[in-house]
Order: structure tokens, then sequence, then C-alpha cells
């Protein structure tokens, strides 16, 4: 019931408001999107604050930023604490900077109270999880937990038509304090702060999720081809109407895979009908279809669920179909003993808290397949987020950074594991 | 069984060719559109045509063509015989033309074979039909029936960005052969020759549609609003998705208004999720509703039964619904007297036929307004028309004319009617 160290949590919220300040938008959010002059500056200030504690700051080929605190063995693999400093165009204050923020905050209470850690702690900021100005998101992780850079990265564009590896390169260059470091060195684990991004905490009222796995995800791109005809003229008996058979498809699926699964989420977030006349039946209509599930099986079924349902629709209204897989991302289990580590830390804290899946992608989810990883979650308001009106209650912000230090301890102090064996 | 006297088969197809090389695109079809230089071309040819033949040429302040053949009684109201020249921009050969040179090959048989009609015969062609290059459609027979130039009409302009006004100048100077004449003057009545541009003719075998009316019309835009989140965290209890709400909806809608009332046409051309992200629930899904019915009372139940359903879906789904009627066409009848006599020429030809509504607009729906008015089909092939493969069968495009032809000696000459009364 209390905490083995207290963080500052009045500190944790002045560097928020300090960091929120970076790239503010008018309307109370952030555009601090990656690799811009706002991300670096971001980056420049915590380097900054880090320097100022003496703690170590180094950058790898990537620009993933680290800040370490050396342990008692100071050669054994670190243990990582954080999240991203990148924001959506219009974004809020607290996706990613505050788990960001919060491991910092873990660092300096461990620096304040003198505590000596097993093994080195090393806040994380990983490059570009947004993936808003330059795609694919959560490149840091990514490369980190492959230990090279895709090839087709450094062609790449933003949206703003600035080269990626133009833009990666002014980011290193704008920290020259950081000491190089290579690309994906061993660690002992990672554990993420992250807020929720969706309602479930709220409205159960509960003040800390603990992340088990985040979901798999598949992107179908699909057309269904029929024949465009004129709407007055033409008969039922006679229509090869795509609209038909994409409505029966997605009835038929409504019905089926989220009332019959709650783990599973199916979304069409994107619908157009060709050539789009209001007097003709489309001669074709091309969708999104969005598929999450967090377990690997389940997500082949829905899929497969998925396939079947569009080409019996099809056939049954005399159109052909095509589908295109545009995103294939495996659902990650985190680790068991670091999740157990975290739920101790709420019992020791008397936080409640609740297990969960993470519907929504991490860095957390690359770095799982190189360590033990885990994330903490905390509500955010009305489950509001890449918006620029996304908040998080001072006492649940303050909560999430208070289990990260508990986590930290019980797993880098006072248990004194091998973390590498987690 | 035997022809009241013989239209020249060889010498309509050939106008027809001559007039498909005016615009001819190298797909085999026609761009013609409305008041365009090949549009002026076209007029100018069958006005030349007409002063060869000794029939006087006319164009009203909207430029529709009249060309005159005397009759006994040349003080009578003329009785109409025509369509349009004016085509879509990747039309086809026959919609307008068909009709258009049909009747003026029935001028040109009258005056071979030194028949006098009790009443003036004119042909007809209407300006801007098709409503592609200039809003609305129709215009010519629109202004025609009511009298007066919609105000609106001046400062419209075209997809290529030229005024109405100007480009209507333009087609009136050139053709200053033509004598100028007042919008709307009495007429005994209107007979229309067209392509079906729909299948069923060719599917039942039958050479001639009697067309006893056109389908009432209403467009609807229809807005559903949601509530936008993501699509991995937001679980089915949470969201407010318009695309289901949208999807339940149609799925009622296409479940009962067509295959519950065969006269009933309800397509959707066009739909659109905002913001179209494949990863987001979408804020609000817009869509276009065509709905077409021969009687206005059954279209009106239609229209209020799909306001119900989108009413009960949206509420179900937790979101608004905002519904725009568009366009608001009643359905029209074709005159009785008319449409006998339609059938007593086809009996007389020996000419399968059958009854049948339209379901495209025609001219033919706004001159029934004033005066008697209806309308004689051919089949198309595959019910194709707005296409560059537009096809009419020789033997078809001439039963038509000669269709054309009875029906007027029906009611201009023969039966001597007061077709004022007719």
């Amino acid at each position: 019931m209390i905490p083995s160290v207290e963080i500052n949590g009045a500190r944790l919220l002045k560097r928020l408001d300090d960091f929120a300040a970076i790239g503010a938008t008018p309307a109370g959010g952030v555009n601090r999107q990656a690799l811009g002059s706002q991300d670096q500056a971001a980056r420049t200030l915590l380097a900054d604050l880090a320097l100022e504690r003496g703690f170590r700051v180094f950058q790898d080929p990537l620009a993933n930023l680290f800040i370490r605190r050396d342990g008692r063995n100071g050669h054994r693999a670190p243990f990582l604490i954080g999240s991203h400093l990148d924001s959506q165009p219009t974004g809020g204050r607290y996706d990613g900077a505050l788990g960001t923020l919060g491991a910092f905050e873990v660092l300096e209470t461990l620096e304040d109270a003198g505590i000596v850690t097993d093994i080195p702690i090393e806040v994380v900021a990983w490059t570009n999880e947004e993936g808003s100005r330059f795609a694919p998101g959560a490149m840091g992780s990514m490369a980190f937990s492959q230990g090279n850079i895709p090839q087709s990265w450094h062609d790449a564009k933003g949206t703003d038509g600035v080269l990626w590896r133009d833009a990666l390169a002014a980011t290193l260059a704008a920290l020259p304090i950081a000491e190089p470091r290579a690309l994906g060195f061993p660690i002992a684990g990672y554990l993420e702060l992250h807020i929720e991004q969706g309602p479930s905490l709220e409205n159960e009222d509960i003040p800390i999720g603990i992340v088990t796995g985040v979901q798999g995800t598949r992107w179908l791109e699909i057309t269904v081809k029929g024949q465009a005809a004129h709407a007055g003229t033409t008969q039922l008996a006679f229509r090869r109407d795509p609209m038909m058979a994409v409505n029966a498809a997605l009835h038929g699926l409504y019905a089926t895979i989220m009332p019959g699964d709650e783990s599973a989420r199916f979304t069409v977030g994107r619908i157009a009908a060709h050539p789009g006349s209001v007097n003709a039946i489309p001669g074709s209509v091309s969708l999104s279809v969005d598929l999450r599930h967090p377990d690997a099986e389940r997500l082949a079924a829905v899929e497969a669920h998925v396939l079947a349902t569009f080409q019996s629709s099809a056939a049954q209204h005399g159109c052909e179909l095509g589908i295109h897989k545009t995103f294939d991302m495996m659902p990650a289990e985190f680790s068991k003993r670091l999740i157990d580590s975290v739920e101790r830390a709420a019992r020791h804290l008397g936080l409640a808290a609740k297990h969960m899946v993470s519907g929504a992608f991490h860095d957390a989810l690359y770095v799982a397949r190189i360590a033990p990883a885990a994330m903490i979650f905390v509500p955010c308001r009305d489950g509001l987020s890449h918006n620029e009106a996304e908040y998080v209650e001072p006492r649940h912000a303050t909560a999430g950074a208070q289990m990260l230090l508990e986590t930290v301890l019980d797993v880098a102090k006072y248990r004194k594991v091998n973390a590498l064996r987690l």
C-alpha cells in the first residue's frame, strides 16, 4: 500500500506541460511530427535534462534516443523504459510523451533517492512511432528489433516532400551531444507506459491496464466489379450491382465477426463507388477492411470468413471480386514474467488494474520480438487520442509513472533477477 | 400488314452514319455535347438537308430546332416528332439521333409520296437533352413547356467553364438560315422515337416498345454521422459506426423495395466515408439514393420507407441522420389516345409490341405537360446506352421510323382527327 519510493508527480506534470509547449497547436494539442524541427527540439530538451542529472545520452543510426542511468553491474544489458516523442499532425499532449517523460521521471526519482539498481536502466524515445509524416510507423523500434534499416526507407518521402534520409540526418546532426551507438544492442527487457487510446479503463473506472499483448492486424483492399447501368431502366433481374454485393457481404460480416467474438475487431473505414453517379448503378465498389484479433489462429479464421463471405456475395450478384492484403501484423504476446511483475506493482500500490489487449500498435510490439516486453495503460478522457482534445487526469498520469517505477524496482533491484532471463 | 407508305430505310441508315461522323470518337461513339461546335455542325447539316427538301427551318430562343412540312390546314398547330442531337461526352450514335433523323425520314417520305397531311408536321431537335455539359438536362423541352427560360440558367457554367448564355448565343448565331420563333407555341401533340436504353425489349425479342409514361424520380443525398474512433481499440459496444448504420439500412431497403415491387427502382450510385482511413471507424458516411416509380403514390411511399429505415438504423447505431432531396420529378403519363394510335400502327405493320414505362428521362416527359405526348422505343444491344458501344440493329432502326410514320399518318391524315383534341 506504500510506494517503495515515490515519484515526483508535480515534476512529471510540469515536464508534460514543458514538452506540450513544443509544437503546441492553438486547439491545445501538439504537432510534433517525426524528424521535424519540433521533434528535434523535444529530443534536445530531453537530452539537456538528462545531462543536467548526470545521465549519459546516446542515439543510434535511426535517431532512437537513449538516456542511461548505470546500475551496479554496468556491463549487464540495460532494462529499457520509454515510448516516443513524435506526434500526429493534430495530436495530443500525452500520446508518447507520457510514456517517455514518465520513464524519465523514474530515472530522476531513482537518482533523487540514491537507489542503485542491479542493472542499468535506460529511457528510450523511439523514432517515428506515429508514421504520419513518414510511413511506416514504429520505424525506430522496428529497425532496432531487426538490427538493420530496410532499404526502402531511404528513398521514402514525407507528406511534406522531404526525403526521409535527409530528415533523419538533420535530426541526428541536431543532437551533437548524444554519443553514437549501434542499432539493436542486447536489452534485458522493455516496459512502456501509454494512454489507452480507448474508453474501457475510463468506463470501468480502473486506473491501470496491464497489457498482455497487442492484437494482430490485417488490412484488406477489396474491389467488387459488376456492371454499370442506368438506375432507371435496369430491372432488378438484370442488375449486377457491386453495391448490393458489398452490402450483403458486410451485413453478414457485421452480424457475425464482432457479435460472435468480443476480442475481434472488424472495421470498414473507406468505401467508394465508381463512377459515382447518382443515377447509375456503379461499375465497381472499393472498400478497406481492418481486421484485428489478439489470437493468430482466430485472426486467420476471421480473414478466411471475410474472403468466403465476399466470394459468395460477389458470385450471387454476378460480380467479380479482387482482394489485396496491404498490411499483415501478427499478434504479439507480452512477457508473462514481466506482466506478473507489473501486477505485483499494482497490488503493492493498491491500484485497481485489469488485464487487457492493446488494439493499437506500439513500439513494444516490435521490441517484444527480441526481449521480454510489456505495457502499462492509463485512462484517457472519452478514449480520445490522435486528437488535440486528448486528456489524461493528473492522478492517472502520476499513477502510471509510479507503476513504471515500482515495476522497475521489482525487475531491476529488489529481486535482483537476471533480467536477461525474465 | 402492309405499310401505308414505306420509309426509305437505306436513306435513314446513311443519315445515321453521316451524323455519327459529326463528333465521332475513336471508339466508334459520339462526343457532340450540347451547344458545342459539333452540336452546331449537326444542327447545320439537318437544316441544310431540310432546306434542300423545301421545308422551313426555325429556331426558338433556346435553340430548339424545328423543321416544318406544312399541312392542308397551315394555321393549325403542328404535330411534333423528333428527339435531340446532342450526346454524352462518350455517347453513342443512336441516343437522340435515331429519333431526330427517324422523324426527318418521315418528313422526307411524306414529301416523296406527295402526301398532304391534315395538319403541319414538324421535326424538332430539342436543345441539351443530355445535361452533361450544362445542367440540367432536357433544357430545351423544359423551357418550351413552361414558355420561359429559368433565370438561374443564364449564369450556369459548362463543365468546360464556358457560360451557358455564351454557348447558346454562339449556337443561335451559327444557324443564320433558321427563322426565329417564339418559345412555346401551341402544338397538336408530340411523338418521340428513342432507343430503350435498357435490355427488356432485346431480352424478350420484341421490336417495338409502346411507352405509356416515364417513371417519377427522387434523388436523396443522405449523410449518417457517428463518431470517428480507433479501429483497433474500440469495442463493438462503444462504436457509433455510421458505416454499420448505412449497411443495415441499405440491407433492409435492398431486401424490400425492388423485390416487393417490380416497377420500383432503388439505386445507390455514390458512397463515401469520412475521413476515409483504413484504421478508423468513419465519423460519417454519405451516399446518394435514386428512387423511381411510375406511380406517384407508390413513389412517395417508397421514399417514406427509405426515410423511416434510415431513421431507425441511425438511431440504433447512435448516429445522426441528414437527408436532402436534390431532385424530384413526378411520374408522367402519356396520352391514352396517342398510345392507342401507336398501338394501331404496330398492329397495322404486324410488329410485335409491348407497353412499357420509361426508366430514363426524355424530352417527351416535359412536352407531355402541355400536349398529348408518347414515345416509341426500339431495342438496343445489351441495353447499352450513354456508351460508345451503343448499337441498334438496322431492322429495328427502320421499324422505329416506320412506326413513327404510321402513327403520324393515323394522327394527322387518314383519320383527320382534330389533333388538338387528341
